[in-house]
């Protein structure tokens, strides 16, 4: 095979057109049986392998840069440079990332995994080429839905300033993760159509010279492509047709489900393992759906991401107009939502806890300084969520728990969480974000009823003296073991609070807590640095109480154990029980 | 005079074409009166008179409602809702804000301050009528710039997908704050040469209809334009080009310095008041000057706001290509300058505080994960800065100092800020952020010799003991002269203690403090949730230490008095001197 000998792109160049053929299909083959074993991004790696084949055979890597956006397109261009054993042989599969990483090759230049950021990253990358006064060539390659978030935007618009080098790859492959929202994509239609020939062309408007090549998966007119923008002066467009999923049949005809895929049997493209357990997902979809049918201002919006709230696309056409999807475009959801609750209508946009992350202006600005009555559920922030270092969902509560008038509540139970969410879209003081716990959906039954309007009212579930275990959302069951040992150890009995709010405390609980009480202890499933613990420890800091704050440490985590991540940052009920013993 | 009449949009409608000229005259002569005696936003608002008597001639505000992008342009439409006394009479000068406010007027629909935000909220109010089955207009008034923000182009893009009215007024002056930047601007530029008759059409290539007015300062045609898409059935840009500072000579001849003006002469128009002290502004501009002419690797970035750091157009002229301005788009900024950096160059990007909130992700995601040595430079940070709810400075403690690996840094005076910038030019380690103190600058001379390589080292200045003040930036003096106070009510000299680091604690300090201090007391000029003094509470949670945290409540003020603030939030030297005795 010839892929066995590939080293790095040197030995690319070292193929004749039809043995780059025979490789590309050499790389089909691998991507398959590994994703088959392992999952991962599929359809996005299966339509770049040509063009990642040609980029590599025309431009000089390193020294040419190539930076791809969201990088989950980026397993070819691994195969390419040195990291063939990662997807040859089943004992290097977890040698490398899923992404983009410095750390692996010197063919790499960021960690990347959130979208719409390689025309502003490569932009940089050629700025500091041409302040050195050095050659060679830039390249973005964006795809995938990216072109609408508004960082990709601003670096299509701002690249023509540089007035040098930089070559952006248009990946073409007609999808977002579900299908494409947004005006732009009529545009690449209309490209596609006329052979890139339209007079009306988006890249043109933005002033970037354009090249069509509307067979994006043949590698001979990619070739030709590439070489004809090598050394351009100017930034230019190369659009490249490509097919996603490209190469198996089963992920050509359902590009959604195939964008990323879990471990499948090939014959039949059917995952190996079911589950078939309920989650947040299909709690939120059953409960929305309902919604919307006894009222019509009730919206589900989503940025690219429908089915993280269990929006499926029959699910999609069942919700109609009442269901909204931006596409890649996170700050259009906030302010989208903003604008429907002004209108008076009922918005609930679920975002996954890391992406929510791009939004914090429009969270403050948009929609909080008017206090709009839109919902926000972040999912997956949390230590048991994503745990590439690209998708953490460690940093909502810091980001959002500061920001003035917003209510951010944290439930335990699915329960809970319907209550919050019913309470959330009912009513029209505040914007309200609901955290989802991590970990398996917690369903107890009770019946739930707080009211949550008042605001900051924690609730005590287990009254007790001494010590005082204050667990907020995934980390409440945690709170309650500690008690029970601590309980064991000591005999005493400690108080266990669930405190519903992470955007303001519960004073007189608080004060109330120093007069049987000399420990509090505050539990929070994300970064400890700006969270809910450290308001708790503001508030006792003139008085005796002593106070213990658990979560995680300031730190960008990878591909981590969850386990040996709890163990090191003492989150584990006998870890506290000990910690408590030391103190009080 | 007309304008007296006018107490809402029917008054307008009265008025034949000749009335409504004559009208416009009589606005522009209030708007310069009360601008040339109080200053504001000069050049937006000149431009915008006949397109805003267009508006409320042709819709039927608030049933069809307008949202203003930034909204530094909408003085004429609150002239012409209800508060032209506002404008007319002295008296009620202060009676309205500089933007748009619904707590004013049920003609205004958003607080709006940030730039690129309209479309995206338009969008909402648009959605929300239709799920509604309600009638009505929706506009976006969007220029000067804002178009190439993210946020933006976004909304631009996703507009279509609406697929029911809304109307997008593209008022384009050919500037931004500055000149404009981006490909998207040579489109315009384009059009405005065609009368809009090019084939390559920006917003048609975002799938949307599209008309074009040649003279947007004439109120005739923008009549018949605005009457040509009043309840169209799909989205449509009206793209009309306008004179910046149209009918007052000296702001039409320099665009730049009169898009925002304090008082000044009509006559003449010379300022009023000259101010010849030398801000951190000046300062900025004549180090980082000076640094890239013996380094052509390091480069300013700014989003649009060049003078922030000094960069007036004759200096950006003397740094050449060693000074970029993306135009409004922050993301792209950050973007850039994690490129820059990581190729080799030393970019500093220096950003007003309330914008860097446009960047969490980016400087989360694009910056800190790859560690890459970018310095960003925050102005106006602080209870001191801009005092418009929509321009506050006062969250980038939280937003900034809980991302990992970022190192946030807040000097005290020039000194120890061209120190510490020039340390984090020229490492190569970490990504640096440097928050300047506010109010007026502080130089005393000293040389700096801290080696800022050694990261959380805090300073001690003023060694005492029982009660230790750590001091934040703009507030170190405030520590001090609390210090001073103690001492004098006490007897007992406190510890004075400047900890630069705002991103992390210096636990052996901490740690000594308990040999001989039994308060603690912390001094940030923020939000305290989520900020620098919480974190030394947390520190100091199972210690019998004492801590106050200082600093101001989680809340959006508007248009406040510093004093008053400072008062409320307990932060003078007299009051937290108080407040220790009573706890000491």
């Amino acid at each position: 095979m010839f892929i066995e000998n590939i080293n790095g792109p040197a030995d690319v160049k070292k193929l004749n057109t039809e043995q780059l053929v025979v490789l590309a299909g050499e790389m089909r083959q691998a991507l398959l049986s590994k994703l088959s074993k392992r999952g991962g991004h599929f359809g996005p790696n299966f339509g770049m392998v040509e063009a990642t084949i040609a980029m590599h055979y025309v431009f000089e890597s390193p020294k040419d840069k190539i930076v791809y956006d969201v990088s989950h397109q980026s397993y070819p261009h691994k195969m390419l440079t040195g990291r063939k054993d990662a997807f040859l042989y089943e004992d290097h599969y977890t040698d490398v990332s899923g992404y983009s990483n410095p750390h692996e090759s010197e063919h790499d230049f960021f960690t990347i995994g959130h979208t719409s950021t390689s025309i502003s990253l490569a932009c940089g990358l050629a700025k500091a080429r041409d302040l050195k006064n050095e050659q060679g060539n830039v390249i973005a390659v964006i795809g995938d839905g990216s072109l609408s978030g508004g960082e990709a935007l601003e670096g299509l618009d701002f690249a023509k300033e540089l007035q040098s080098n930089l070559i952006i790859v248009v990946n073409d492959n007609d999808m977002s993760i579900a299908e494409n929202h947004g005006g732009l994509y009529s545009n690449l239609k209309l490209l596609r159509e006329t052979n890139g020939q339209a007079e009306c062309n988006l890249f043109k408007a933005m002033g970037l010279d354009y090249v069509y090549v509307n067979e994006g998966n043949n590698v001979e007119d990619l070739i030709a492509a590439f070489t004809k923008v090598k050394d351009s002066k100017v930034p230019v467009v190369v659009h490249i047709n490509t097919q996603k999923g490209k190469g198996y049949e089963i992920a050509e005809k359902n590009k959604e489900n195939w964008h990323y895929c879990a471990p499948f049997d090939i014959e039949t493209g059917k995952a190996k393992f079911t589950d078939d357990s309920i989650d947040y997902s299909d709690v939120t979809v059953d409960y929305l759906l309902d919604k919307m049918k006894k009222d019509n201002r009730v919206v589900a919006i989503t940025a690219a991401t429908p089915t993280v709230m269990g929006f499926t696309e029959d699910k999609r056409r069942e919700a109609g107009k009442q269901f909204v999807d931006v596409g890649i475009a996170e700050e259009t959801a906030v302010a989208l939502a903003s604008g429907i609750a002004k209108n008076g209508g009922k918005p609930v946009f679920g975002v996954y806890s890391t992406f929510v992350q791009r939004t914090f202006d429009q969270i403050s600005q948009d929609l909080c300084i008017d206090s709009n009555p839109a919902t926000i559920v972040t999912f997956a922030g949390s230590v048991y969520g994503m745990n590439d270092v690209t998708h953490l969902g460690l940093q909502d509560i810091p980001m959002l728990s500061n920001i003035p008038n917003l209510v951010y509540i944290a439930p335990t139970t699915k329960e809970e969480y319907l209550a919050v969410l019913d309470w959330s879209i009912d009513q029209d003081k505040y914007p309200v974000a609901i955290k989802l716990p991590g970990g398996p959906m917690i369903s107890d039954g009770k019946k739930v009823t707080k009211d949550f309007s008042k605001l900051n009212k924690y609730e005590v579930t287990e009254a007790g003296s001494n010590v005082a275990i204050i667990g907020l959302g995934t980390f409440y069951e945690m709170g309650k073991n500690a008690a029970k040992l601590i309980e064991e150890k000591t005999g005493v009995k400690p108080t266990v609070i669930n405190p519903y709010y992470i955007t303001g405390i519960d004073e007189d609980l608080l004060e109330k807590l120093k007069d049987n009480h000399s420990v509090v202890i505050t539990l929070e499933d994300g970064i400890l640095d700006g969270g809910f613990g450290e308001k708790i420890a503001r508030f006792y800091g003139t008085s005796d109480m002593k106070v213990l704050n658990y979560g995680l440490k300031k730190e960008f985590l990878d591909r981590y154990d969850v386990q040996e991540v709890l163990l090191k940052n003492h989150l584990t009920p006998e870890q506290i029980a000990e910690d408590v013993m030391k103190i009080s």
